[in-house]
């Protein structure tokens, strides 16, 4: 044990960033990085010890001036996370170590109370929630930010013709608005889900070795209430050592968040294919050296890569909710790390979202391009529509059947085949038969769903 | 295609109980199996078409009398789902087949008018969340149950003694109640997200071919509306084809409440082992021929299986999130049977539950015997807290651990080495002694847990 | 419990195919379904019944003529699984509602040899093992039809010019034989991997109710070899209840060859993309009624699909090989369901496979029209390459990357600019320029790579 | 770009452990870290740049002295990984940085051929399979001392009598040797599947930006097949940027391993729980500060919590086989750290069960008294066996049932209840219902399957 300041001072270099691992800044982002890292937990994990014996003076179970030097002691910059790290293989958590170490650094009157009626558990919980809560501050601020983006993208597209793709296939004309706005709409439902968890479910985990408080005689409830004040966290009814359902809820919502924004981003992959060159990632980023022609769209590559990682995350977590007794043997073990790596891949993705889509290049005429890449085929159903009131549905959808494929054998466009259809003349002038073929005709509540998107987006204000 | 009347009678017979295969009955339990299986499902899509058609209709799009005939020929029993299932192979979705046999069964004027404006994921969409909700039902009805059986046991159980176990070991005395309030607050907690989303999150999908609604024109959004009221399930703000934010979080709180099922059943296992043996499952299951001694807690294996299999179905339906563009090439297909699973296993726990909780037989006389079972080791921290007042934490938590090292050794028991030790007798009396050892009086906040659970427990009115 | 032959008549009408569920034909294909259906499931455990009757015969312990008895009465006709399954849910499993109704068809002299010194999970196990292999057989011989599509598409197109796309990008030229290519050495590893289980690791599980064959006395070891024999299994070294890895390996050969179908598919489906237009599936399929111009890729969607439900099924038997003690309470259980998911899905995406590439349609021209969409700045490499030699590679790099920059700016394509650019006509003619520019004379390895695919494919001959 | 040579020293301070988080140490080992940290991946994409260099020099792509020259620069303690991990966001991974600084430090005539006809993917994939490999060398050696202590203890142990259970209930008597033979053959079964993929399986990338290698001309093959000499990895047939079998077979048998592991750490678990206490981890670990009775078996516990850990990451694995076209957006990325995590917990994994398994305590005699804990019961079945000779197999089981109940009923034990009973009298002296009451009586082939699992044990000479 080497809680010596000219360590720690190395260890947490003044004004200096972490240096990060070779592949540790692609996965995530340097805000987030320092909201979850070893640093970061270390900080809660004396932050917890602290409030712990606060909250026991104020209940009068800890005399307060042992209160105050366990408070005092409790700074990262005292404690190496590295020789922590080490010793805390033989308890299998770094609390045993830490605790030792506090005290080492204590006076005598002080020692017997850092860490009183607590367990291990206690300790590592909630610093976990701390870290969370945090976290979700970076990756809720950032998704606010990339939801403000896809708001304005929907606004300003509003009427920008696009092509709804369905399997792959061009379907129908549809807008870049439309688009945007289905992110927008996602993006605010998954913060809301996070600001639920964050505000309602992250809570103070406070037990004792089998969650009766026992050394804290009557007075234990009363501490737990004071905490989780002191902590800013909710109060739980009861110790969760074994009812994860408020990891399993953080869990969740990462999950959906990640989700959508790996939705966004392969959106973003596809229509900055070269073939569609709809869409460009911000400049800034992904060139590559050997082929100057191109531009990866990197950062929503990273932000896929994110959300291919997030269900293997979640599932580990929700599968070590099988926790037997007071204290699993090996399941709560598995949370940790998993946890903090959903949270630091939902930072990094959120993080990248908000780059891509604040600094998204829209190409219009690509995609005006694109839409008239079938010849008209794509109106086919509007055509269609237009046919139905004088002929009937049926009748109608022959008839346009018919003209596809002659467009399509013939090579010609369908505008040529219905203008030289007598059956179809016979219903449609020229001026119907363009009007039937226009896209931004037949768009049907395209415009009206974005105007829903926005008014029911939270920040629009 | 063969929507005739016999072949659908002889699928459907009247008043028999579905043939379940081999396995689903184990997994799962009539009611929830009734809610999602496939005759469920047939009877979703077509309640789907038929409410499309009135709601179409009452927004003037489709004719009057087109909506009724749609309707009146939407009935379950008109339809063959074998032939179905085997024609979805060429689209990929069970939709197409069933519009075509729809429209066979229809008079002229209607078969224009259904699946009007729609697409197959609008349909599939749409059926999936009437499931969901009516599975939801048979889910939560029986967590209430299970939770109210929860209630009963803490309630009845709050000062009957038991062991806490921590990592396999016995870790300190706890009571019966307090485990049976653990469960409760999980149980209400998975409870209250299950709700959240059946209430809020189980919308319709309604989107057309591209998400446009075109073929409605002017009308999209207000036929979306009027669907959503008939169906009653929530109007979303725009289609959501490829935004899966609500399965995501039907699929987290399926999860969530299927881990705390498995928590409970994982204790209930343990609990019941032979050389624990201080619950057993109710009668009328588990007996082995084989072996006429043994009881098998095969209930609760069973939802512990259900809690295995959920992180994997959990983490399908994330990973099906990466959906893009307007339609997904696979992933939307990956979603329907995870779906299906989850809310199958999450029936089945919750029914298991229901019933090993309500008929859960409890052995407090073999609670306590195990809590004898180290010789008073357990109440080493008693002791070292009666002591911590005259002699100080640090010289108390010395004394008594060389106390139980020498109870240890010499396999006398803590009670006699204690009585032995002057430096002890010094401070406690024999009555100090015993009551120091009296598990019952080291019980901390165990008992105010279980009252809290209770009081916070929605169903306690 | 009916045993009744017209019950049983019933259920397995003659020379009818099972009735597949509305999703069931989607996932997968007839043989495979065949293969691992619960009709097949019943007749697995019936013919090890009848086995561990006929070996244990053999080796003396059972009468010879109740062996007979047994293994004459073990016909699946003569079963009912619907009420198989409804009783299988009291024990947990369909067995000793099984060995119960064979018991009431036997003669007396037979009733107590039925079932001799077996447990429950040794019938499921080894019929699960029965159906893998036989499921394993069409996998197989698909995937072996399948890749010898891939090696015809690699020796057809080995020179047909094809771009490579990175992130979506267009990269260099390459060819679509190096595409294939690729996709027939990864079908070739995965056969590898399914023969290797299919042949050396699916084995009989024969250990009695604790592994130690115990009722057997001294006969155990024989009876095990001679059941192994008879069912043309793999003899496991000693009973394997609890130590899954068979089941592991056979998840882990079974995620591979999905994963590596997948990955044909998600190439067949972006090629087949309305933009890019190289590929698509044969006809029969996809059409959309809305949509006459659009043939959805649905047999790559539908394999995509299985791929992405493939992990999540992994996982679970991966995590189910936590099993206590010789049987685990839940984590066997678990396996069932997800094993024949799993076996369901590898023969649905490959009989898919084998469809799609049996039937590929490749456009070369629309692959020659992609590859010249950038106007040459594809082949920068190339130019860079040619000029490496006269100018070094750092000055050549250099030039070529401003050459490429003007030709974007001015979109005047870059053999205009490099024949404008006076520093690089002092060391490329005309010709040289256009050479450099070819991108069927910048392919490197391609070809080789081909040929040394073909080489190594078994099939080859 | 800071590859100073104060920097690096700083990074690598010479003779001093690298510093471990504050998890990290928990999830792993010193050794396994060593071999897949960050500069065990910085020290192999160096040895790979190397590698290529020296190889296209043997080809005569490249100039001697450049190779030459590259060699010497490419040694990792001239490197800063901290600054290449920040660097390596904008293209997503740290080999463009990494190039550009050896570029720096290389004379001005090696310079361009640094990296030559390389990509980004090449360096990563080929370095992140030398870390396999070192890291399976660690984890094999280790699996194979583990395998070792089984083998010890199945041999000492042979005919130490323990209790089987099943479902958590006694089942029948059976041996400690019978349970650790198991282990055995699923510690020798994992160590063929990983010494099949670590030999066989692990192969060298490179293709080159597009697969085709164009930049070396007509020398692309037999530089592949040199750089694959050099490194000692296998030479593919072609590249397998986005084939991804060969992570799956590795990631395959790693899940594999590591549930063998954790199926062993469960038995110790609950061998090790207060009630059982039949065995104990070795000294040394696992003390609790608060409780001086408890010794947790935190290794064991850590076991589990990497097997837990495993399923989710096998499964992002999988899941990112869907990779498109020639090199994936996201799915690759998403591949490292799993990978590496995976390596990391089987390694961590295998030493704790070297060193639980290495010093396991065996309490024979608490063996004993739980096999007795039934009173008898357990031994029915045997009692069963020896009556079925006179009696009949169906009469024998009647009355012995009728026995066990009785013998529950009365508390009396069933060998009192056999004395006393006529009917079991007539044919069974008390000699003979004590020689069937004895459990070393009744353990069939137990003895023979440990002598079996020795035999199959390639390590038995």
């Amino acid at each position: 044990m080497k809680p010596s300041s000219s360590q720690s001072e190395q260890s947490f270099p003044a004004g200096q960033p972490f240096p990060h691992g070779l592949l540790d800044a692609i996965d995530t982002d340097a805000r987030t990085d320092a909201a979850v890292d070893d640093r970061a937990l270390l900080a809660a994990m004396l932050r917890v010890e602290a409030a712990m014996a606060r909250a026991a003076a104020r209940a009068g179970v800890v005399p307060d001036e042992a209160a105050d030097a366990i408070a005092d002691t409790c700074r990262p910059e005292r404690f190496d996370i590295g020789d922590l790290g080490r010793r805390a293989v033989s308890t299998g958590a770094p609390v045993a170590a830490l605790v030792a170490d506090i005290g080492v650094l204590l006076p005598d009157y002080a020692k017997p109370w850092v860490h009183f009626g607590a367990t291990t558990q206690d300790v590592v919980d909630t610093a976990l929630m701390l870290l969370a809560r945090d976290a979700l501050d970076v990756v809720t601020e950032r998704l606010v930010a990339a939801a403000g983006h896809c708001a304005s993208l929907a606004s300003e597209h509003r009427d920008t013709l696009q092509v709804a793709r369905t399997l792959g296939q061009q379907a129908l004309p549809s807008t870049f608005g439309a688009k945007a706005a289905g992110w927008l709409a996602a993006l605010d439902d998954a913060l809301a889900g996070l600001t639920g968890v964050r505000d309602g479910r992250l809570a103070v985990q406070f037990g004792g070795a089998a969650g009766t408080l026992a050394p804290l005689g009557e007075h234990g409830v009363e501490v737990l209430g004071l905490l989780a004040e002191q902590l800013g966290l909710a109060e739980p009814t009861l110790p969760w050592h074994t009812a994860r359902g408020r990891v399993h809820e953080l869990a969740g919502a990462l999950g959906t968040a990640l989700a959508a924004l790996g939705k966004i981003a392969t959106d973003v992959v596809f229509c900055a294919g070269t073939e569609v060159a709809e869409l460009a990632e911000p400049e800034g980023s992904g060139g590559s050296s050997a082929m100057p022609h191109k531009q990866n769209p990197i950062r929503s590559a990273l932000t896929i890569a994110a959300a291919r990682r997030s269900p293997g995350l979640v599932g580990t977590l929700l599968s070590a909710g099988l926790a037997e007794n007071e204290r699993a043997a090996g399941s709560w073990h598995a949370e940790w790390q998993p946890l903090r790596e959903l949270l630091r891949l939902a930072g990094g993705a959120a993080a990248r979202a908000e780059e891509v889509l604040g600094g998204l290049r829209v190409y219009p005429q690509a995609m005006r391009r694109n839409l008239e890449l079938t010849g008209g085929l794509l109106m086919a159903e509007s055509v269609t529509t237009r046919l139905a009131g004088p002929l009937g549905r049926q009748r109608a959808h022959e008839l346009v059947t018919e003209a596809c494929r002659r467009a399509v054998a013939e090579g010609s466009g369908l505008r040529a085949v219905l203008l030289a259809d007598p059956s179809v003349r016979e219903h449609l002038s020229t001026a119907d038969i363009d009007a039937a073929l226009d896209p931004s005709g037949y768009l049907g509540s395209a415009g009206r769903f974005v105007d829903r998107a926005l008014a029911a987006h939270p920040g629009k204000a």
